[in-house]
């Protein structure tokens, strides 16, 4: 063990770290599988490390976007789920899956139809994923520096700097914004052409620290989520976004009645519609998230980061997570979900049932905040 | 699937083609493991590619030695089967097996101990992976090349060569051998320091075909094999190997009352006495091996290659294969199975019951061959 660490990046280690022990609560016996994307091999290796330190089993799969390209675009399009990959799933305790291929646009020249004919026939396998402890992370690659506009040693700190934190700490943090927003029942968010209320009553908020032990699935994470609803007023979204492949910014929605009712964007207005238009509960929201992750500094147009970015808050229309619903009660229903993110770092504020619990990003429980 | 090709050495296609069709016969929904060696990703896009058009469902593995090294290393060495494992390999019906990794020696430092506990553990799972339609074939890495004493280009010619053969020809062609062997009764080997006999009375040869469909699981293959037995007299073996991590040369065996009495090698011989010293079943013979694959036209110390080569002759002390003895009847049983080639091509014949069905690597069947 002392080997194997010697000539690695510590920080790939430390990643591997937070993966398995808080992110997954590996245990001796677990039964793991590891998807490794193409570019994630440094991290496999360090992750087989650390589950192989806990006593528990591991399978690795491959998760290569070329070779599902190839497959998908030969196949005649009447799929079906493999017994044997969903027998491997369901005997699993854990899925811990490692993003990072070398090509964000591998998979570009599938035609939608044909994913979607895969998706829907292997809905099972998906399902069965969703009930192990399951949990997703990127290992930083060049592909995704380059999405990120960002270079790559760059880009490896902005991701360590998001992935090693304290989280226990952040944990305990979000731990106050999550009892506020469970006691209070309305929402009312103020800045820059926004003013929007939203009922919370009887919904209960996430602490989504990045760790199955709080059903938080993506590492990193560090948001604390609720399902909305009674949306009244205007909200402007500042935080540009790619939203079906086009660039889309500067999106503004009115609700009334909790529905939205008139909508317009910088650029790409027409993919706002479109997904307004998918269905009844597309024009609904289904999630408020209060992104608390300090660690993350800046956009990088990827969801997995943005969201969870400190002194951001993010909504989406369409379908709400079952976690914040009452028991047997169900949300907002849509086919789609679709974040977009506003900075509250200025000239904003969010009250909870008339108290202002966050300034210009700062919380009530801290140094600097002003009622 | 035009698309896909465009761009790719062709050759790699023509090997997944071989492999999916000729050797492991997929069909429409067969459920297929696709194991990837670090260095085959190509292969795998090419096989993807194939497993698609056929309908059947893929699910690809990582066969990762840095990974199983990191993974060994680190565990306390009470190793156990993973039960997802287990059900997804149970559950499958054909497993690929494409090696070709970046560093032959990549797990050198696990303990001999350690792959021993593991490899025990994990009985059932090679078990259940035997009971599937296997196929083990390798990707030209330039690892490979390097393991061969070969240029990059050159290895890549080499391993094509081997592979994107004509099978159902040699297959007709080996059918030939294989009617020897089965019909008679003792075989008998002459050459330079050679004058070996053994018995074959009862025994099945396998027409080793490399195609599931002739029990034949390695591809590149072509040899015929069997289990002979009361093996008398002295053999000589001019074909350099390296067993246990060392190079041998010029082994010689001495056999008397079908068990070996006496030994010699040009080097390292003491590894050929703690072959011997293994168990009973180490000294005598387990396999007869007539390597008929002339697209191998050189030895690059790797059996899966060496041991197929046209014009040579193998042996193997040790274990033999079920599928050469009368149903319900156990052949030699040894800890061990090692192969030892003998060149054949020169100054050498081979006797069936005292007509001579080979000489100088020429069969009795082929143009030139001289009784």
């Amino acid at each position: 063990m002392g080997h194997t660490r010697a000539h690695m990046d510590d920080r790939i280690h430390e990643h591997a770290e937070v993966l398995v022990d808080w992110s997954a609560r590996i245990e001796d016996g677990d039964d793991v599988i590891l998807s490794v994307s193409e570019g994630a091999h440094d991290l496999a290796v360090a992750v087989a490390q650390k589950v192989g330190e806990r006593g528990a089993n591991l399978l690795a799969t491959y998760g290569s976007d070329e070779v599902s390209r190839a497959y998908l675009q030969a196949h005649d399009g009447e799929f079906e789920a493999g017994d044997h990959e969903l027998a491997m799933v369901e005997a699993a305790d854990v899925y811990l899956s490692l993003g990072g291929g070398r090509n964000t646009s591998a998979t570009a020249d599938v035609p939608g139809d044909v994913r979607q004919a895969y998706a829907t026939a292997t809905t099972g396998l998906r399902e069965a994923r969703m009930d192990t402890d399951w949990v997703s992370t990127v290992h930083p690659t060049r592909s995704l520096a380059q999405q990120a506009g960002m270079a790559y040693e760059e880009y490896q700190q902005f991701v360590y700097d998001a992935v090693l934190r304290d989280w226990e700490a952040l944990a305990d943090e979000m731990a106050n914004m999550k009892e506020l927003l469970d006691e209070g029942s309305e929402v009312r968010l103020v800045g820059p052409n926004t003013d929007l209320t939203m009922s919370i009553e009887s919904r209960t908020a996430v602490n989504s620290a990045a760790s199955v032990a709080y059903d938080s699935h993506n590492l990193p994470s560090g948001e604390v989520f609720t399902a909305p609803y009674a949306t009244e007023g205007e909200v402007h979204f500042d935080v540009p976004m790619t939203l079906r492949g086009k660039r889309v910014t500067d999106v503004t929605l009115t609700f009334a009645d909790g529905k939205v009712v008139d909508y317009s964007a910088g650029q790409n207005e027409a993919v706002v519609g479109e997904i307004l238009d998918t269905d009844d509960g597309a024009r609904q929201l289904g999630e408020l998230g209060i992104g608390m992750n300090r660690g993350i500094d800046r956009f990088t147009d990827n969801i997995l980061f943005d969201e969870k970015m400190g002194d951001t808050v993010h909504l989406a229309v369409g379908r709400a997570y079952d976690a914040c619903l009452p028991e047997g009660e169900s949300g907002n229903d849509s086919a789609v979900h679709v974040d977009m993110i506003t900075d509250v770092s200025e000239d904003t504020h969010m009250e909870i049932d008339g108290e202002v619990v966050q300034r210009n990003g700062r919380f009530r429980w801290e140094d600097g905040f002003e009622e």
